[in-house]
């Protein structure tokens, strides 16, 4: 039975891996596709996120049997429940990544934004695409230096949501509507995408320590909106 | 055990409805602090949501010793599966009501949008109130009717978000760059609370039933954005 258990796991493991790895490489491709005004790479990260979206379904079926089944307790029954929720956090990364290709592939064949917001946008891009490997390397290797640079690294990339704001609000940038909300929603949406990465770091830092509390709520720098 | 287990789960049950009261409490208030532009109902919004932080962790809390404690199989497990997925969504729509009180009280004295925009803003705040009094309803009651009045609720909110970017974009309409922010992030904001009540409906309405798979990925209409 244990070792079934085990087994089940390992299985848990190594779908959460190959999840945070399709989800590194859809905001990679993303922020390729906003860099390269490249249609053909946005179509592909929207069409990708389909799989992403099956393979939180393939954990969520296994986290539930394992717990009908196997009724873990105490380490083992957080681990199940850390996975559960952390491949909803990463389903939900993976549609920010489609979000910022559909926004790429909605501006096409003009590039999505003017520099010097577009500069600053693809800086965010280039953190959160950092924090997604990061995430995923955590994730596989569980080494918990990883988990404080993602934390830093989210710090950043909250900086460069403030910065963008002020740059938007920067009458000396010329900025029609369409990219004054573009360049908004985009960087919400990166902005997110980072707080998620500190979400399942912290989660992976709770599991593999036990010593902090994890942040069962949310995480959000809501003050870089206001 | 098994009466234990009842009283257990009535009180999971119950910590849910004030959750859902809760959230349904702070989008009306954040609503009525945008509508009358009043900075005191903004604040008791913000203050207001570490209570609704609080209680996810209690449902969380409870959840976690509920699977330790008695390992539920079946029906018993998926209520508390559910629940614990549910409270993760209630908290993030009290994030999305904050948000708007914060950019309320950002703008403060001035009003946040001028006319036409803050009239739209204000109907999709409207559908927003009603969705999280739904919500509410919906897990004290489990009347599944209300469950399809989510959906179609949440069909108008959305329609009233791609509104919302055409009279951004009208040039008919005079707005500073920070009036296009804030009628973005708002219209995000609201959107995403009503994805997330459509959500809690689903789950609902699947506990209640069992017929229909619920979303397990976090539904948005997604081309609303673009």
């Amino acid at each position: 039975m244990r070792a079934i258990f085990n087994q089940e796991l390992k299985q848990l493991g190594s779908d959460l891996e190959s999840m945070a790895n399709q989800v590194a490489t859809a905001i990679e491709r993303a922020a390729e596709s906003l860099r390269e005004g490249d249609i053909v790479i946005a179509e592909q990260v929207i069409d990708a996120d389909e799989r992403i979206n099956d393979l939180q379904r393939d954990i969520d079926d296994l986290c539930v049997m394992l717990l009908a089944r196997q009724q873990p307790v105490a380490g083992d029954l957080r681990n199940v429940l850390s996975a559960l929720r952390m491949a909803q956090t990463l389903e939900r990364q993976g549609d920010l990544a489609r979000h910022v290709a559909a926004i790429a592939r909605g501006r096409y064949p003009e590039p999505p934004l003017p520099e010097p917001i577009l500069g600053l946008i693809l800086q965010m891009a280039d953190l959160a695409v950092r924090a997604g490997k990061d995430v995923a390397r955590l994730i596989s290797t569980r080494d918990l230096e990883l988990a404080a640079v993602i934390q830093s690294n989210d710090a950043e990339l909250d900086a460069l949501h403030r910065r963008s704001f002020q740059m938007i609000l920067d009458p000396a940038h010329d900025l029609s509507r369409q990219q004054v909300i573009d360049a908004v929603l985009m960087g919400r949406f990166l902005e997110r995408f980072g707080d998620h990465s500190t979400s399942v770091a912290s989660r992976v830092a709770y599991l593999v320590s036990g010593a902090s509390m994890p942040e069962t709520h949310d995480a959000e720098d809501a003050d870089a909106l206001h």
